[in-house]
């Protein structure tokens, strides 16, 4: 696949496309707010003007949007893709929406002769702009192998997940589940240093390559130490949004995520407390309240 | 200080004191099971009969025995210890009994002319065996300082956290918050990949190096997932009575741990299931059981 459209030229959508075309892919890209396009034209991509335009002639539409509710606009609203993509391309569901949510799409495109690839992705912004992502796919392994030299272009790691739609965004999610639960504990755990009298900074130091080593204990650690809270790297309501889609997910397996729903209610506390657009290594700042079971 | 007394010769206790004998201290080792002292006579120490005996004549008596209550009983009982240590020898504290328990042996032990150091470790058996414990020290830093060869026989990274008695059980607490919440945490994930339908096997193998990565998912995550439960490297019930001392602390200073809270909930159901003697990757089977938040 040579032809490719991207739509979401976001935090990481961006850094994502910028890898795509630096890579050599045929780019046509869109964004709700047209100047995010330019970098990406300097690079020698094409500004739709459309959502559509970004679709037409393209074999493969990639769709970086914030949620599941824009993933579903962007295909099937008013003036969403899908009715322009030619039959036999694929679209591409690379925003973290929930298993559920790309399972009910698959269906819909297939009524139209439309592929679909679920692809979500981790790893921040950081990594997006060195095409260092982990890409987390699920779908028809053909479907996998023909979008493969674009996956490797933005990822440094691609995992076919599973034969089913979905399969990546479960994958996404227990991921997120891990990545939510240590960010938390991490401030969880800084915030009670500092309460039982003890510098944090030292004893981050003294644990931080010990049995209590994470990666987020690592990398976010230093943002909480460092107060390093804006601009954000990674929003903590993002946090609260990929929170619930675990929940969401376990919930109607009838699964109980403990650790997951004490971490998604801090988040929810974090955001009520007016930190949702701040870093999402703020969430410290809930323990250092003492909000954190309000 | 030439002369070590070693009081606990457990999973933990018998390879902190082979460090110490091969290190060539001379070593009196002491345990309520006289057979655990057999493989220290070998390597030269002398393997007293009573508490007291081990106690005699040394400057400095290391306690790694299993909770507070043995600790006071070994120092203060009916055959405790203190009474025949030499003024100005000092006791070591090593297990994770909470910063409470040993600022208040530190008051009654002074009264006696005789000095403490707090040092609980961390890193597991077979850290232990390899003298690659992760060591934090609470106590005056002169006394640090002549307990530091004996303390980096048996631990790589030493560190002091603190002048005053009960800083390294601080410091341990958090890395106990940390680890306890981390373990919990994997066995959440691995089983809510099972049910969301996915191989924990193959979706461990692609997020364990990413931003959901920790010394725990690693560690504990393959036993969990070679159902390595028996023989015990660490029992989940150590988890109970740490996470109970992590809140217990927590408490006394009005401080919220709700991932603590929710990690310690989960090793009790555990413990309550049968599974308190089995290593602690065994948690994911409270979560496999559908009983995490019964």
């Amino acid at each position: 696949m040579q032809r490719i459209g991207f739509v979401g030229l976001g935090a990481m959508g961006a850094p994502m496309a910028k890898s795509l075309a630096s890579a050599g892919f045929g780019l046509s890209v869109f964004d709700v707010r047209p100047k995010n396009a330019q970098p990406l034209v300097e690079l020698g991509a094409t500004a739709a003007t459309s959502l559509r335009e970004a679709a037409e002639g393209t074999e493969a539409l990639v769709l970086m949007v914030v949620n599941a509710v824009q993933t579903e606009e962007a295909l099937f609203g008013a003036a969403g893709a899908a009715a322009v993509l030619e039959p036999g391309s694929a679209a591409v569901t690379m925003s973290t929406v929930g298993p559920g949510a790309v399972r009910g799409l698959e269906e819909r495109l297939a009524e139209r002769g439309l592929r679909l690839l679920d692809a979500p992705v981790s790893g921040g912004v950081a990594r997006a702009e060195r095409g260092d992502l982990l890409i987390m796919a699920g779908g028809p392994r053909d479907l996998f192998e023909e979008l493969r030299p674009a996956l490797e272009a933005m990822g440094s790691t691609v995992a076919h997940c599973g034969e089913s739609v979905g399969d990546g965004q479960s994958v996404k999610l227990v991921n997120q589940l891990l990545c939510g639960v240590h960010i938390a504990a991490a401030g969880e755990a800084l915030a009670y240093a500092a309460a039982l009298g003890l510098d944090p900074r030292s004893v981050h130091e003294t644990i931080r390559h010990g049995a209590a080593a994470s990666f987020m204990l690592d990398d976010r650690g230093v943002r909480m130490l460092e107060r390093a809270f804006t601009p954000a790297k990674s929003a903590l309501d993002i946090f609260v949004k990929d929170m619930g889609l675990v929940r969401q997910a376990a919930g109607e397996r009838g699964f109980a995520t403990p650790l997951a729903d004490a971490a998604h209610r801090v988040y929810e506390k974090g955001s009520s407390l007016g930190l949702g657009g701040e870093d999402d290594s703020g969430v410290v700042r809930v323990f250092e309240r003492g909000a954190a079971t309000d």
